[in-house]
C-alpha cells in the first residue's frame, strides 16, 4: 500500500479546449487511472492543484504521502517558495518524487538538482521512440520490448542540464533528429526521485499503456525504504572507540551547527 | 595557467589567538602557499573575504576566475543570497569549485547539492587516516601511497547527506570510530566541484604536505574544459531531420520558457 | 517467492574443529537460517558445494535459481571454468548474485568485474564497525541505526580493486586503522550483484542479526526484474524509420557476429 | 608526451578494394594522422597488427605504451588469450585503452567489462548525429557545438550490454530510428578506458575532423595518472593502530592468497 499524491497545476485543462478534450478531468485524473490499473485500488491517490490553499500541499498532506507526482508547466513561478522548501524537506526525509515532463523546469526539481534543468524543445507532433538502456531496472518491469513508440510527441533534446543521473533507464529518439535522457533516477537525502519526460498536455501520451506502466513502476520504485534514522548533523561525544591523546582544543571555536 | 580565487570568511584568525598562531596571515594565505608550490607561480591567486563588499566576489572577479576555493564556517549565514546565486551561475557556466572542510555547510555547496550536506562531527584532536579508493584519479596524483595520516583532526562522520558523488576518491578513518567520504567530485552544469574534508582552523592541517598536494590536484582537475556552447533551453525550429506528418498543435499552448 | 541457491565450498567446516564449532552444519546452513527468518519459509533454499558433480550447479539448478549466494575461499581455483562461464551467463540473463566475504577472490566475481578484486587483509579478531552511507537503499531496510558493530572480524582494507560500484551502501571501519567499501552493488547484463564483506569462517559473523538482515535484504534486492527481451546482438533490418539515401555497401564486409 | 600504440587487425584493408580506397595505408595510419594533428608530433605512435608475432603486443611494447587504441572486427577470435591477459594486466596497472567501433566485441573489451558487450546494428549508410551529454568533460574539449553529423554511418543501437559507464559523454541518434551510448568511460584497476563507437571500415569516418578530435581527446584523457602503488592484495601486519584484544585465531585457516 502506497499513499500517493498527484500535484497538477491544472491550468491548461481549464483554459484550452483541445487539452480539455484529451484530459477532461485533468491530467491528474488520467495519471491516477493509470496508477490504479497497475498498483491496484488499495493505494489511495490524492490530488493537489495550484489554486488550492498551499497548493494542496499542507504539512499534513505531505506527512501522509509516500510518493508525490509532479506535473507543472505554465504555473511554475506561481508555486510559493515556502511550499517548495517543505516538499524538498519531505523528499530529503524519505518521500518519493516522480517528476513528469515539463516538471523539469519546476522549482522543486531545480532545487533538488542544483542546476538549471534546461533543455531544447520543439512542439511538432513528431514521433518519439523510448529506448531502454537498463533492462534489469524495476522501472522497466513488464515492458516486454527494448523500445516503444509515441506517435506524436513534444521533442525534448540534449543538452539536458541535470547532474549525471544515478541511473539512466531510458533514452529517447526523436524524428526531427534529437536524443534525450528521458528516464533518470536520483537520490537526495533519503528520498528517491524519478524523472520521466514523455507526456504533454496537447498529446494523449498519459493514455499510452507503456507510459502508464512506467509511471506506475516509477511510483513503486520511489516508495520510501530504509528506515534509518537520518537526523541533522550532530556532535558525537563521547567517541565510540578510545582516542589515545586529545590535544587541547580552544572551546571558543566549537561550532553551533 | 589557472586564475584562482580563494574565498575565506577570515573570522577565526582575527578573533582567536590559537588560530592566529597556526595561520597568522589567514587560512587563505597558507592554502595559497600550498597551491603555488604545486601549480607554480604563473597561476595568479586572488583572495576574497566575507567583510569585503560583495564578499570580494564581484561579477568581474568571478568572470576572471577559473577555479574558486571556498572556506567558511562561522559566517555561512552572513553570505548574501545574491552572491550565492552569482557563484552558482558561474559554476554552472564552467568555473571550478573546491569546497574545503566546514564549507560542506556553506550556502553555495548546499545550493549545488540540493541536500542538507549535514554530517556528524567531534573536535577531539584525534588521528585521521585518509585512504585513497580511486588510485588512478588525477586528484590522487603523486601521493605515492594509498594512505596518509593526520595526527590531530576534527572528526567528520557518516552519514554525510550529499548526493552520491560522481567519483569517490578518498575515505577517512577516525580513531574514535567513524568513517567519512572525505574526497568527492561532482559535476553541475559545466562546472566541476571537488569537496575535500581534511582541514580545520585549530589544527595545522593546511600545512600538511599531502593535504596541500591534494588541494592543488583538485584545483587543477576542476579547471574549466569542454568549451561547448551550453545555452539556456530554447525552441529548436526547424527540425534537423524531416518530420513526416505534423499534427495540428494549438499554438496558444506554446510555452515561453 | 524467491528460489535461492547457496553455493558454499564447504571445506573449512570439514577440516577445522574451530570452524565446525561455529558452523556445525556448514556456513550455508547458518546463512540459510538467516534468510528464512527474514524472507519467510515459502522461498525454497537449495545448497550447492564444491565436491558435488558440477559443484552442484547444473544447468537445471541454475535455471531454477532466482538468486545465487556465493561463499568460497580455499577452493577458488578448484571451481571449473566451464561452471564459471555457466554462472556468468545466467547472471547476465538476469539471475541475482550475492557474493560474500572471501568470495571477492572467486573466479565468478573476478570474471564479472574484469579486475583483480584484490584487497589488504589481517586476521586479528579486531573490531569492525559497518557504516551505512546510503540510508534510503532497500538493502539498508530495517537496520534502524547508521552503524553496527562486529566484535571480532577479519580486516579487509582498501585499496579494493573493483570497478567503481553502481551503488556504495556500506563502508567499514577497522580497529587497526583501515576502511573498506564493504557493501557494494553492481549490474551486469540483466543481473544484479551485491557484494558484502563481513563474514568469516573463524568468527560467528553469520550469526549476527544485522548481518543476517543485510544478506536477506541483498538477496531480495538481487531478484530478477525487468523482463525485457535482451538477446544477443543482431542485425536490424529493415530500419524502423525511413532512411533517405542508402550508400552502396560492399556486402563482403558484412559481419557475422 | 604520450607513448601511443594503435592495434589494428588490418584485415579488411588488405582484402577489400573499397576499404583500401578509403584507408590505403590501413585504418591505423589514418587514426595516427588524426592523433598527430591534435597531440603534436612529439608523441610517438607505434602500430601493432594481428599477423605480427604476439600481434605486435610484446611485453616490452606494452611496457612502453601509455595508451593503446584497439580496432578489430573480423579477427577478434584470432587474438590469443595470452595476449588478451597481458593487455588486461597492463590496463589494470595503469595503461589507458581506447576501444573503437567494432572493438566492442573484442576479447579484451569483453574481458574488462564482464558482459557480452553485444548490441544491434545495421549497415545502411544512414545518417548519425552524435550528441554530447557531458559538455564539461575533457573528451568533449573543443567540439564547439553540442552535436555533429556523420553523413553515412553503420548503425549501432541499444540495448548495448555494458556495465553502466562511469561517465556517459556521447549519445548517438540514427536516421533509421535507434539511439546508442556512443561515448563512454570506464575505470578498471588503475587504467582508464574510453569506448567510442563512430568509425567503420567502409565509411570515411576516421577522416571526420570531429571524430579525430574526440579520439585524440580520449587518448589524452586515458593517459596514466595517479602514481599510487597498487599492489596485489597482501596481509597487513602489524596493524597501523593498536587493537585492544586479539582473539585466538586458528593459524591453519590463514589463507595463502
Amino acid at each position: 500500500m502506497l499513499r500517493i499524491t498527484i500535484f497538477n497545476e491544472f491550468i491548461h485543462e481549464r483554459t484550452n479546449e483541445s487539452v480539455r478534450k484529451l484530459y477532461p478531468q485533468g491530467l491528474h485524473a488520467t495519471i491516477a487511472a493509470g496508477l490504479k490499473q497497475h498498483l491496484g485500488t488499495e493505494s489511495p491517490v490524492r490530488f493537489a492543484t495550484l489554486d488550492e490553499p498551499q497548493h494542496g500541499l499542507s504539512t499534513q498532506v505531505l506527512a501522509e504521502t509516500d510518493v508525490l507526482l509532479w506535473w507543472g508547466h505554465a504555473g511554475h513561478e506561481r508555486v510559493e517558495d515556502e511550499i517548495v522548501t517543505r516538499v524538498q524537506d519531505r523528499v530529503l526525509a524519505g518521500m518519493g518524487l516522480v517528476v513528469l515532463h515539463s516538471g523539469h523546469a519546476s522549482k522543486i526539481f531545480r532545487r533538488l538538482m542544483g542546476t538549471t534543468c534546461m533543455l531544447r524543445w520543439r512542439e511538432a507532433a513528431e514521433k518519439e521512440r523510448v529506448w531502454c538502456v537498463d533492462p534489469s531496472h524495476p522501472i522497466a518491469e513488464g515492458l516486454g520490448d527494448e523500445c516503444f513508440e509515441i506517435a506524436a510527441s513534444e521533442m525534448y533534446g540534449e543538452h539536458f542540464d541535470i547532474p549525471a543521473p544515478d541511473e539512466l533507464i531510458f533514452v529517447s529518439w526523436f524524428e526531427g533528429g534529437e536524443v534525450f535522457r528521458s528516464g533518470c533516477t536520483f537520490r537526495r537525502g533519503k528520498g528517491k526521485i524519478f524523472y520521466f519526460s514523455p507526456g504533454h498536455e496537447t498529446f494523449p501520451i498519459y493514455h499510452h499503456p507503456q507510459v502508464q506502466r512506467i509511471i506506475a513502476n516509477g511510483t513503486r520504485w520511489a516508495a520510501p525504504s530504509g528506515g534509518l534514522y537520518l537526523g541533522q548533523g550532530r556532535n558525537i561525544e563521547p567517541a565510540l572507540s578510545p582516542i589515545a591523546a586529545r590535544h587541547q582544543v580552544d572551546a571558543s571555536l566549537h561550532r553551533a551547527k
